[in-house]
Parts: C-alpha cells; structure tokens; sequence
C-alpha cells in the first residue's frame, strides 16, 4: 500500500514549516492542506483534539502533533533516506536539548519584537539576539549545527529565519549586524531546495505581521 | 572503561526522579548528588549554563540536560536492557506526545493548587483532574500506558504521584475518587522497586510544600 501522507498547516507557521523542510528532505509526497486559524476544519479538531493546533501529519489516517515529534516521526519511518538526528546518543541528546531550547525561548522572544512597543520591545530585541548568539554558539565553526550534514536542529531553527525580515523591520535593527555567523548559516542552508521550497516568503510573513499588528491595535 | 554517571538532582524534584527511575530500569550504577537550589553548585551552572536546573545526568564529564532527553538519552545508549520507549515509531510519537503533553500542562496546574485560595484553587483543582482524564483516556485498559510492559510514558507521569497528597491535602480533595484508573495504575507502577525506590516520601514532599507556602507567604 502507498503511504497516504497528509499535513495539516498554516503557510507563516515556523512550526508547520519544519514538517515541510523534514517531508522535502526525505522526498515524501503529501497532500498540504491549509488551514484557516479562525475557522479550523474539522479534521484538525479531530485529528488534533488535545491542543487544535497545526501543524499535524496524518500518515495512513493516523495523526501525528507537536512540530519537534513530528520531524522526529518522519525520520523514523522513513529512515532510509537522509538521515535527520545524528545516530550517536549524546549528539542526538544535544539536538533535542537545543531544539527544546529554541522551543522554549525562541518564539515568545520573536513575538514580543513586534507585539510590544518602547522600552518593552527593546528588551525584547536584546533578548532575541541573545539567544541566537547561545545558538550562534552552538553552531561554532561548523557549516551546520549537526556538522558537515544537514539536520534536526538545522530543521527547527531554520524555519524562523522566514520572520526575520519582519523581526528587523518591526524592530528596526539588523540580526545580521549581530549574529554574521548565525546568518550564513541560514542563507547556507536556504541553498536546500528543501528550505528554499518550504519556507514563506519573508515580504509576505512581514505583511502577515502587520497585518496581525493592525488586528490587535498595536501600532 | 566503566561508565562514570553523576545525577545533579534535588530529591522533591518530579523531573529528577524520572532520571532516577529509568536509571533504575537500567540497573545503571550512579552517584546522587543534591543540589541546593537555593545556592546551586559551580557544577550544576558549569554544566547547565543555559537553563542552570537539575536533573543533569553526568556521563563520562558530559551532560544531558532536560528530564525527558535524560531519559530517551539512557534507553539510547544502555539500549540492551529494560527498553523504555516503544520500538515502532507511531508509538514512539504518541508517547513523546504525551510526555510533552504532562510537561506543559501538569506541573504548572499541580503548582496553582498549593500556590492559590479561593476560586483560583477551586479552577486549579479542577484544571488538574481534566489533565488527569486525558490521561486516564490514554491509559484506557492498558496496565500501563505504552500496553503491558512498564516505559517512557509512565516513567514522564509517575513522579507525579508523590507529589498527589500535597495536591489533595492542599486542595481538600480526593484525586483517587475522580480517577480511580489513574490511582490504580500509579499503585501498579509504584510495586517496581525501580519506583518505590526513585521516588519522595509523600508525606516529606507534603512538609516540603508547606515550607514553600509559608516562605511564600500562601497560607
């Protein structure tokens, strides 16, 4: 039986987004079915009944949630083909632990650059680009976070890059003038076609942003 | 050369206990050492400088941070005995779900219990039990949550369970009454000396809160 492979997403989502780039990888063909956040289908409530919340991959009818899980999902089944965790215990430890971390830190902090204002989004700018230099850190002089192969941790930071441009327009300030070597990483990696076809479009996630701004009366 | 595991932990510590116990399914020898969390150790910040919490699992001068990656960590690299996580991958996703699931949800529902009065406690105590019945759904008629063999799913929920008669002493309540499966499950798991064993004294872990409570100043 060929494996029916659907995901459930939200083009800006950087979350989704990590579902698209691990599918690509792999070369899984799915079916992309876009939801609309205000009006969520029925599928997802159903499929994701716990948290309704996108992005989830429904393989053969069953669902998997959670971006991280999901990837980690994609690499078991379809273990054959590009390897996304190292195979080594620590380094898969590592992985986990930095993407637990970007999780954690990462979004909240890329929020509060456009969604506050004055001394509130300052602290928010300073906060930003100090975990991107721990990440920085991470990376050191490796041309991916795994090494020389693309992988895991590449997949759950690189999705945010897509927001950056918003992230710096709203801020007013330059990510690259902070973290150069964090952002060669990322233009390193969008030379993947699995990045490059996955990822939005950075005008059109800072228009999306205003867009948001302007629903929510922060100007 | 033979393994040199170190656990930094604190002993009411729910996540450190899950280190404690899937060391324990392993039979892996360790030394324990408490931290102050009050005046932590130049080892715990030398080796967690990010998020500078226990449990931090020391092998061979490494650390693995972060309770769960402990845990998936030590079925990884002691794989030849007691797996913890279910072998296929559809499985595997459920049950890192679920932990996921117990980490952003429990803990901070458990802590609103002992830490609020009045209509806050009441929405807590009931917010708890929800958690808990999602839970008990997932379990369903299984002796434990990954089916008949003892796993990771158990291990990210039973230290939960010394921490139960803070809970219900606290909120004046009876959480065996609302999940009897949940209760039956926990005293299941609690027979394996792996747990007995890992896990706080109950009425220790009840004292310890009512420190926290008057330091805190929540009678």
């Amino acid at each position: 039986m060929a494996d029916e492979v659907v995901l459930l997403d939200f083009w800006a989502s950087m979350f989704g987004m990590r579902a698209r780039v691990a599918l690509a990888e792999k070369g899984i063909e799915y079916e992309y079915r876009e939801e609309d956040l205000r009006n969520k289908s029925q599928l997802l409530l159903q499929m994701n009944p716990v948290h309704k919340k996108i992005p989830v991959l429904i393989h053969n009818g069953k669902p998997v949630c959670e971006s991280l899980i999901i990837v980690q999902y994609i690499d078991e089944v379809w273990s054959d083909k590009a390897p996304l965790l190292p195979s080594e215990p620590y380094q898969r430890a590592c992985s986990r632990f930095w993407a637990d971390f970007i999780d954690k830190k990462l979004y909240d902090a890329g929020r509060k650059i456009w969604s506050t204002k004055g001394e509130e989004q300052e602290a928010a700018k300073k906060d930003f680009i100090e975990i991107l230099k721990q990440l920085e850190g991470q990376l050191g002089g490796k041309p991916y976070f795994e090494g020389e192969k693309f992988g895991f941790l590449d997949i759950a930071l690189i999705t945010f890059y897509s927001w950056f441009h918003a992230f710096e327009t709203c801020g007013n300030y330059s990510i690259e003038a902070e973290c150069p070597k964090l952002i060669a990483w990322a233009k390193r990696c969008k030379q993947r076609e699995s990045v490059s076809k996955s990822l939005a479009d950075e005008k059109k996630v800072y228009e999306f942003v205003l867009s948001i701004k302007k629903m929510l009366g922060v100007e």
